[in-house]
């Protein structure tokens, strides 16, 4: 058969979601093409690593191309996908040129959401991809740098103050991370503020951590562990405005330099191109198999989609095993319509828990009606991390690289790179004005 | 004693200079400080290999605090040093403050050097930091991305022709592993390039390679084991211009996007503010000592100095073990002088050797009498770059991503990141027209 006549798969995002479709397609009587506007696969759950400068961007993220390159069928391309165009069956892409599809798979994430402060977004660093990783590491070091040059000993304290924004599974992680960061690694290394103690303040909207999701009890367990840390937790707290001197709360004003935006996702402009219903956050509002109302040959998959259970009212969260699933599942469906067979009527979520960790041997996880808490919580998420980056090409490094900050209680990565390495970055630190470079 | 009534020695440069001069004064009875305008000293040597995505960053890069920790006299300031004023004794940092000093020593390193056509550094990529490294990475990787994405066989060919200028060690190590990343790793990777040839070149104005070091024999030697990994080079060649198009020589035009620069080296612009007598790179003519005449307190090490030995008329070589040899000589001196001790006379070098690789498997060395190329030479050059590696935080890192990439033909950092990652930096690489974000 010529393959130019073979159905066109086209899937939208190199993510978890997209890329197990693709994998899982690799054998199906069509052409795939999978369209990312990064060259690489990134393992999410470990992006705060590198944010927080104990692993390297490369040790995470992987090349698509790479992961593919035994899928005969599948080409990738690395462009902007800017629309899609249900009704002629085509996306757009960002040079103009256009790319017809049989089947449509839209898996493209989400973003950082700042609910309608986008202006914030200057002075509160999302954490979504590695460049945003990068960003957070550089402005946390450039910190410390500027803290230790600095006379002024309110200016100093304002350095060595980071707040972090949103008590999800993220921001739990980060603020973890931060205060040990802080704490035991990079305290030793200064003469000057060796002896101060940096602040690491965790802000929560909700009156308690992991809302959505989480066990209470575990909830309250995290806000402990956070606390033996040593990271001040803040409850119930709204924000009412973010600048370059720190972050205001309804009855309180927390000076800070270096601020963190944890506090919630929204679907990526493309949806929005798709014409079909969406949720509050962008989500698409997708069917029982994860098309669009009235394009059965078009799905939405991972965060971008809002799939509502049957018998439930909440849409799934936005984890990576639901949008692996949910890959799986659109692609088996492609798959039996493709041969003729007969379609999976609905896609089931399996739910196998959820968990975050707390720093260096704490954390909390729940499967089933298992709950667990501190060093046995953080061994079943150091387990589960190390089974799915199985099939990743870095694991081997990755656990070393693990292994070794644990034994030496260093850090891998602590590097300042890129154009405002230094200098005049550091001045604009210290005056709580350092504008980060690049924001989408 | 009151530690601020101690002698001041001022290090400008965390180098290997710098770095080891700091480490040899650690238990001077003095008081040290190192100022950088980066955080983290470098593995130069292995730097070509982040720019051809086989090792990370992190992986050849070390804080510079983390090294001098356990050094209790001395402080690491993140600062740029932007002139010495040797009468007054100080140094004057970029934000307008001063450093006085008793001793000073300088090690600032050198940067790429365009002799005069500056203008061409907006095509031609340098490589002497890690921005630059990364720069180059994100270049050649996404020359290949817009090739794969190009219908033009015109330009796909000059998005595949990658034109490396200077017949040096880096030149010749950089375009050994250029065309080993072209034709094992990325050329399986892209379904339509992948029978394609991709062409590097190599230009160099001598009629030989290796020029200035190097045995005629190993030239020649080096020349063809290129040839055989299947580069093409030009000797005798001097560049007229380069543009976003290409590059033009003497005879002939050679049509590329991707052009790197690695014909030669300057010192740094502080070398220019010491008032001294400097060579026509810029280098610092220093007496036997390191000295700078007239001023038996400051003194010049490495790649800023012009060192010619007694009985000789060409300065000791840029490279890191007449840095470090120097480094300790310096510092042996300022402590005798400390302790009232007599002082050594005159710096002599130790060489033992000079080496360069050419991709995997394939080198040239040569020590004392004996001339090595093939698998030996690069069996002595693992081995020696093993060595050195020692006493820095990730030797185990880069042994295990050398081995991984070695077994696996892969590729460990194959990442594009940045604000350019893709998109409109396609298009730009297609037309010839994708200028580097920040070149120094």
């Amino acid at each position: 058969m010529n393959a130019s006549k073979l159905p066109h798969v086209v899937i939208v995002g190199g993510g978890f979601g997209g890329l197990t479709a693709a994998k899982e397609l690799a054998h199906a009587t069509a052409r795939v093409t999978l369209v990312d506007r990064s060259n690489h696969h990134l393992f999410q759950p470990l992006l705060y690593q590198v944010a927080m400068a104990g692993l390297s961007p490369a040790d995470i993220a992987v090349p698509i191309r790479s992961v593919l390159r035994h899928a005969e069928n599948t080409s990738v391309l690395l462009a902007d996908v800017t629309a899609a165009d249900l009704e002629r069956r085509r996306v757009q892409l960002e040079d103009g040129t256009a790319l017809g599809y049989d089947y449509l798979i839209v898996a493209v994430g989400a973003k950082t959401n700042y609910f309608g402060h986008d202006e914030w977004s200057k002075w509160a660093l999302g954490l979504k991809t590695i460049d945003d990783a990068v960003e957070i590491r550089r402005r946390v070091l450039l910190a410390f740098e500027a803290a230790e040059r600095e006379d002024d000993p309110a200016v100093r304290r304002r350095l060595l103050t980071f707040v972090v924004i949103g008590g999800g599974p993220t921001g739990v992680e980060v603020a973890g991370a931060l205060m040990e960061l802080s704490r035991f690694v990079l305290a030793d290394d200064f003469r000057r503020i060796r002896h101060e103690r940096p602040r690491v303040v965790l802000v929560e909207m909700a009156n308690r951590l992991l809302p959505g999701g989480f066990d209470e009890t575990l909830a309250t367990s995290a806000k402990a562990q956070l606390e033996t840390l040593g990271v001040e937790v803040r409850l119930g707290s709204r924000v009412t405005g973010i600048d370059g001197r720190g972050v205001g709360l309804q009855d309180e004003t927390l000076e800070s330099t270096t601020v963190l935006w944890t506090a919630g996702v929204r679907a990526k402009s493309l949806t929005a191109t798709l014409g079909a219903k969406t949720d509050r956050a962008g989500r698409v509002e997708v069917l029982g198999d994860c098309s669009i109302p009235g394009h059965p040959e078009a799905f939405v998959i991972g965060d971008a989609a809002s799939f509502v259970p049957k018998g439930s009212t909440r849409p799934l969260p936005g984890v990576s095993p639901v949008a692996m699933q949910q890959a799986r599942f659109v692609a088996s469906l492609i798959a039996a319509r493709l041969r003729g067979d007969t379609e999976p009527a609905e896609f089931a979520y399996f739910d196998k828990g959820i968990m975050a960790t707390i720093g260096r041997s704490r954390a909390v996880a729940q499967t089933g009606k298992l709950r667990l808490s501190g060093l046995l919580a953080w061994l079943a998420w150091l387990l589960v991390h190390i089974w799915y980056l199985i099939g990743f090409r870095n694991r081997f490094i990755v656990l070393f690289n693990w292994a070794w900050n644990y034994v030496t209680y260093k850090r891998g990565a602590r590097l300042i790179t890129g154009e405002r390495a230094t200098s005049r970055a550091l001045a604009l630190a210290a005056q709580g004005s350092d504008v980060p470079a690049t924001r989408s």
